[in-house]
C-alpha cells in the first residue's frame, strides 16, 4: 500500500544486495525505517522483537529466513538448525510453521547447489500468494460492507482490534483488506481503531497505515468498544487471527474475546479474516493453543514521542508493582459470526470450515 | 491508609491554615505531593483536572469547596455561584450533586455569620461518614471473600477495574475495602489490577496504594481480564461505580461493561461496591446517565517516568490520527451479581435496592 505516495510491501528482496528488507515496525508510527536482514539470525531477531508481526508476515519473514540461511550454508544440518531457530521465535502464530514446512519441503528436495535459487523463488511465491490471498479476503469481506451500505446512508463504522492491516501481511491485510476495498469503491467507511495494549499495535500501526492511506478512523482505548456497540456506533467488527482451530475457535491478540462478547451482546456482526495458512487443522478447539506470555516491561514501560521529537521509553506503572503479559486469548466459535477466508465466508464451525476446504475432510 | 508508615486520608483541613489539603493524584504514582486548596476555584480545578477523583472523594471535595467559598463570601449569591461552579466540574458522578445539596441545605438554613462554621462541620461530617460507610462496605464485602476462602486453599484472586480504593474515597475505598479487610484478617488475597486506560488509574493509583499497603497484586492490561476469567484465574470481580441507577444498572469507568460480560460468560461473581450516595433514585435505568466525553489528549498522550527520573508527557498515538474518549460505560444490572452497600449486599434490581433502602419506596 501507499506510504507518502510510494507503493510498499512489508518485506522484499533488496534490489542491490542479497539481503531481505523489511519495514521496522517497532519504529512506527514515529519513524519510517527500512531494515536489512542479512542472515537467518537477523530474520529470527526481527520476528522475535516484533520488527515484523502479524501471522502472515511472520510466515513470509520465516520463509526468507530459510533463504538467508542458505546464503551462508546450504547443508541439511544448517537448514534444520535454521528451521528450529525460526520456529522458536514465536509460539502462537501457526503460519510460522506452515511457511517453514513449505520452504523445507521444496529446499530439501533440491540439490544443495540449487537450494538458494529454489528458496528465493519459493519465498517470493509465498509473498505473492499472500497478497493474492489477502486480495480475495478483501473481496469477500467487501460484500459484507456493501450489504450494510445498501441499508445505511450514513458512514459505516468498522471496529478492529490490533493490526491486521497490510502491515500484518505482505500487502492489503486481512481484517482491513475489506475496508481498503470499500474505500476504493467510494463507500463511506470509518474505522474505530482499538489502541491494543500492551504493544499499542492499533494506535501505532493500524492508525498509521489508515492515516497514510487517507481512510477516516478514530483511535479508542480498548475499554471503549463495548460502550460504542451498546450505543449502535459500530456496524461491523472485523479482526485478524494468529491461529484458528478446526472448530472455528479463534486465537487472536489479547482482548479480542472481550470485543466478541460485546458484539454478541449488542447483536453486532463479529467477523474474523484469515488466510487458510492460519487454520490449525490439528487442533480440535482453542483449549490447546499455546498462549505466549511476554515480558512485563511491555506493560510497565511504553515508547512515545517527546515534545522535542525524540522517541524514548518511559515507565508508566507504579514502581514496585509487577505485571503479567498474556499476548493472546481465545474467542469461542459461538461468538464469531463468520470467518472471512480467501475462498469465501465460512461459518465458525468444523462443518463451516470443511465446506470451504473439503480437501481437509478425513473420511 | 498508610503511606510510608504514616496514616493519611485523601482530603483534610490543614492544621495550620484555613486551607483544605489533598493528595494530588495526578502526580501519583511517581511523586507524592500534598496540595493546598485555598478557594472554591481551587476545589473546582482539583475535581475537573482529576487531582481528586472517585465518586465519594469528588463529593467530599465539593463539600469542602462550599466551605472554601464561604471563607471568601458567605452571601447567598456567592453560595449559589459556588454550587453551580462545583456541580459543573464533572457530569457523571452523582455524589457530587448529593454532597453539594447536603451542604446547601445546612448552610442556607444558617445565618451568614454562622455559615463558615456550619460548612466546615458538615464537610468534616461528610468525610467521617464516608469513612464509616466504606468500613461497612468492606465488612459486607469481606464476607464474600471469607466464603471463597472456606472452599479454597490457594490465594484468592480479585480482579478490579480503575481505582475504587482508598484514593477514590476519604479512606478505605469501596471496591478495595473488602480486600484490605481480608488482608488484615490474614486471608491470602491477590488483586489483578486492570491498567484502566486512558488515565491508567489502575496502574497508577490502585497499584500504588496496594503496593504501599503490601497487598500482593499484579498489573494487567485491560484486554487481559477475559482470558484470566476463562482460565479460572479470577475468583471474584469487585469494582466501584460513579452512579448506580434505581434498577441496578451500573455506570462506572469505561471498560467495566466488558469485564462484566466476561465474568458472566465464565460464571465469575461480579460485584459492585458503593455507598448509598452513589445511587441515583431518579434514574430508572442506565440509558439516561450522561456519559462524560473527555479530551482526546488523554488517549493520544501519556505521562511517564524517564530513565533519569523525570516525569513528563509524550505522544503515543500515530501523529495525525484523532481519538475519541468516552470516560464511562453502563453495565446492565443483569450482569451484576450483587451491589455491596454499607447496609449489606443487594440484588442489582429495583426490588433488591429497595429492600435495603425501604425509605426510598414510593407507595
Amino acid at each position: 500500500m501507499k506510504v507518502k505516495d510510494k507503493d510498499y510491501r512489508t518485506i522484499w528482496r533488496s534490489p542491490d544486495t542479497p539481503a531481505v528488507q523489511i519495514i521496522d515496525q517497532t519504529r512506527l508510527p514515529f519513524e519510517f525505517v527500512v531494515r536489512d536482514l542479512n542472515c537467518v539470525e537477523d530474520a529470527a531477531e526481527a520476528i522475535q522483537e516484533m520488527r515484523v508481526r502479524g501471522a502472515p508476515l511472520i510466515g513470509a519473514t520465516a520463509a526468507y529466513g530459510i533463504y538467508l540461511a542458505i546464503l551462508e550454508d546450504s547443508s541439511g544440518d544448517c537448514l534444520r538448525h535454521a528451521y528450529e531457530k525460526l520456529l522458536a521465535t514465536r509460539p502462537t502464530a501457526i503460519n510460522l510453521k506452515w511457511a517453514l514446512d513449505e520452504m523445507m519441503s521444496v529446499v530439501e528436495a533440491a540439490r544443495p547447489g540449487d537450494r538458494l535459487a529454489v528458496a528465493e523463488k519459493r519465498a517470493a511465491e509465498i509473498c505473492t500468494q499472500d497478497i493474492e490471498t489477502c486480495r480475495s479476503i478483501g473481496q469477500h469481506g467487501l460484500s459484507l460492507i456493501e450489504k450494510i451500505a445498501e441499508q445505511k446512508d450514513d458512514r459505516i463504522n468498522v471496529l478492529t482490534h490490533c493490526n491486521a492491516g497490510w502491515l500484518a501481511t505482505v500487502d492489503w491485510g486481512t481484517a482491513l483488506a475489506p475496508v481498503y476495498m470499500a474505500w476504493e469503491k467510494g463507500i463511506a467507511v470509518h474505522v474505530w481503531v482499538d489502541e491494543t495494549r500492551p504493544r499499542n499495535q492499533g494506535a501505532s500501526l493500524t492508525a498509521w497505515e489508515l492515516n497514510a492511506h487517507g481512510i477516516p478512523h478514530t483511535v479508542i482505548v480498548d475499554n471503549a468498544g463495548g460502550h460504542l456497540m451498546q450505543n449502535k456506533m459500530v456496524d461491523l467488527c472485523i479482526v485478524g487471527t494468529d491461529r484458528t482451530c478446526a472448530n472455528g475457535d479463534v486465537c487472536n491478540k489479547i482482548g479480542t474475546y472481550l470485543k466478541a462478547l460485546a458484539a454478541f451482546d449488542s447483536l453486532v456482526p463479529f467477523y474474523v479474516a484469515l488466510p487458510h495458512s492460519t487454520i490449525d487443522w490439528t487442533l480440535e478447539d482453542g483449549s490447546k493453543v499455546p498462549i505466549e506470555e511476554r515480558g512485563q516491561s511491555e506493560i510497565t514501560h511504553m515508547n512515545g514521542l517527546s515534545e522535542d521529537g525524540q522517541v524514548f521509553n518511559m515507565q508508566i506503572v507504579a514502581p514496585g508493582s509487577p505485571a503479567t503479559n498474556y499476548a493472546f486469548d481465545i474467542t469461542p466459535a459461538r461468538l464469531v459470526t463468520g470467518l472471512i477466508t480467501e475462498r469465501g465466508i465460512a461459518q465458525a464451525s468444523k462443518q463451516g470450515l470443511l465446506a470451504l476446504y473439503p480437501e481437509r475432510r478425513i473420511d
